[in-house]
């Protein structure tokens, strides 16, 4: 095998680092040709597999530039089981790819530690993955994730438009900031067109740039799957690339429009900065970043009370944000409070 | 949307790429936030789902050099699938992940284009996917690629390493050439410890450079999974990275060893061409390559002649190239013959 090292592929690197995810885990099983999930399917008169694939995007390259490597495996397992949830399912398992040019096994280590951290809060499981070796594909330390889950629901509870009127109350769950979209913009306005440091602290923020921008991405199952099992949620959107405007559409029947009104939820401080050194127009905002909405629940009138309360009692901030007009699938902001 | 497309993304033309596979794929619920598979579960008692991850490797470095990109999919989906149906798993559906630089439709679409392929190929169904433009992330038109395979098994159906017994007979399934795997080696030789250019013919091959290496890895599910179902095929050894040596040990049970007869199939010239020009040891030669086994399936002895028909009339390129014999997980290749 010393010829295929020296070409730069270390097969044994690898075997150690599944022996380290399998230890991080606890699921033994990793490392055979498929992953396996017995299912369960003792309460399903119709199962229906919801499986959803996402990246983190160029948040990479902040926890690149930044070294830190431990979240972002969050973020990958947030980006897919939150689009899983959003159709009314219940995350089952996952499994994760990661491209790299050398394959460091800290760093890998480091990166499989958050998407086991992800994985659990998901309350699912990892059952498998692929950490592949590419010399000359990837440059600068660089590396790349995607990732896959895969959850089940029944078929008459999966959450259509069809369950959505006039009337409808939108709740809106805080995001944990950016999340994982918008980082070209990001990096375009803080690292390109100014000189930004990553210890640098922007004005009203919690934390320095690299740990604001790091960020994880929220993963909703622990506190929203409960209600969308007791049928009480009608819709979900996961806000995420293309804003609050494209990813509500995507909910929306014919007929019905969803009106926020700016102001009735908090934006993150981080945004209005990038707003404010990026000389962004609003549209440029809306369309990019989550605003402060990670995921908007649309419910009935009558039941929006309870579900605010039992979401903000499993430990969200929940904010009533706007609510379904007639209309034809447009997504108004409209920021007369502004 | 003008500043994220000025920092280089590009969302609209992320939108009609959905269009275009929507087309291609013929699945026209693609692009809603996750994936639907409705599970027909009339024939399975305990049902476990079978999943896997890959990515086709440097081999991406060469469609990308030749600028041909119309078959990288097929390798991506036979990586994937050919792992869940070595479980003994039918493959069910199927996600892909492609991350690139700058998004060219006309690029992507050729890549999706064998990625619908070779779902089709796996008699499976594309039902999600991921497509991530990442400035500064991929250079030099480089773009990576990750899928992912869900299958079903029943509980006592799936293979393990219980089913095999000393005699077993090992048949080989004839590789499309070097399939997805030994590519930073194959670049090593020809491209950086040689000049050869990709429109050069080697001794013994019918293909010029760029078409044999960039040959799609085969996809067995049509002509293996009837006969996992018939219950006739004791265990599946799908050979990727590690060649036969890894990949065969990974099925042997405490007390048996398999050993190969070298010489009993046929190895592809390009193999030999690539031995010959970088002085590869067969050490490295078997750790590195298939040797032109793609799928090595044992039997027992009294059912090999009717699965090597069986096979064959499946239009598969079949040998018997071993056995297991009594001994300690070793994968000994023998080549008395040679």
């Amino acid at each position: 095998m010393d010829a295929y090292k020296k070409a730069g592929v270390d097969i044994n690197a690898g075997y150690k680092l599944v022996d380290d995810i399998k230890n991080l885990s606890k699921n033994s099983d990793l490392g055979s040709f498929g992953g396996l999930f017995p299912l369960a399917l003792g309460t399903y008169k119709n199962p229906v597999l919801v499986s959803g694939t996402d990246g983190v995007g160029t948040k990479l390259l902040i926890a690149i530039k930044a070294n830190l490597h431990k979240t972002i495996g969050i973020d990958l397992v947030a980006m897919c089981v939150n689009d899983v949830l959003a159709q009314g399912a219940k995350p089952l398992f996952f499994l994760d790819y990661l491209g790299v040019g050398h394959l460091d096994n800290e760093k890998a280590k480091d990166i499989l530690t958050g998407v086991v951290e992800g994985v659990s809060q998901a309350q699912s499981k990892l059952v498998g993955g692929e950490t592949a070796e590419m010399p000359d594909m990837y440059t600068h330390g660089h590396y790349d994730l995607a990732g896959f889950a895969v959850g089940i629901a029944d078929q008459d509870k999966l959450l259509s438009s069809d369950n959505l009127h006039e009337g409808d109350i939108l709740l809106g769950l805080a995001s944990n900031g950016l999340h994982s979209n918008g980082f070209s913009l990001v990096r375009d306005i803080l690292f390109k067109q100014n000189s930004y440091s990553l210890n640098d602290t922007l004005s009203g923020c919690d934390l320095d740039l690299k740990h604001e921008l790091l960020r994880p991405t929220k993963i909703y199952v622990k506190s929203v799957l409960p209600l969308v099992e007791q049928g009480k949620i009608a819709s979900i959107a996961h806000i995420t690339g293309g804003g609050l405007p494209e990813n509500v559409a995507r909910i929306l029947p014919e007929g019905l429009s969803a009106e926020f009104n700016y102001g009735s939820w908090k934006v993150p401080a981080i945004m209005k900065n990038l707003q404010e050194i990026g000389h962004l127009s609003f549209d440029d905002m809306k369309h990019t970043f989550n605003l402060g909405l990670g995921m908007v629940v649309a419910v009935h009138p009558e039941d929006a009370d309870d579900i605010q309360s039992q979401l903000t009692a499993a430990g969200e901030t929940v904010s009533r944000v706007g609510k379904l007009i007639s209309g034809d699938k447009q997504v108004i902001i409209r920021k007369d409070q502004q």
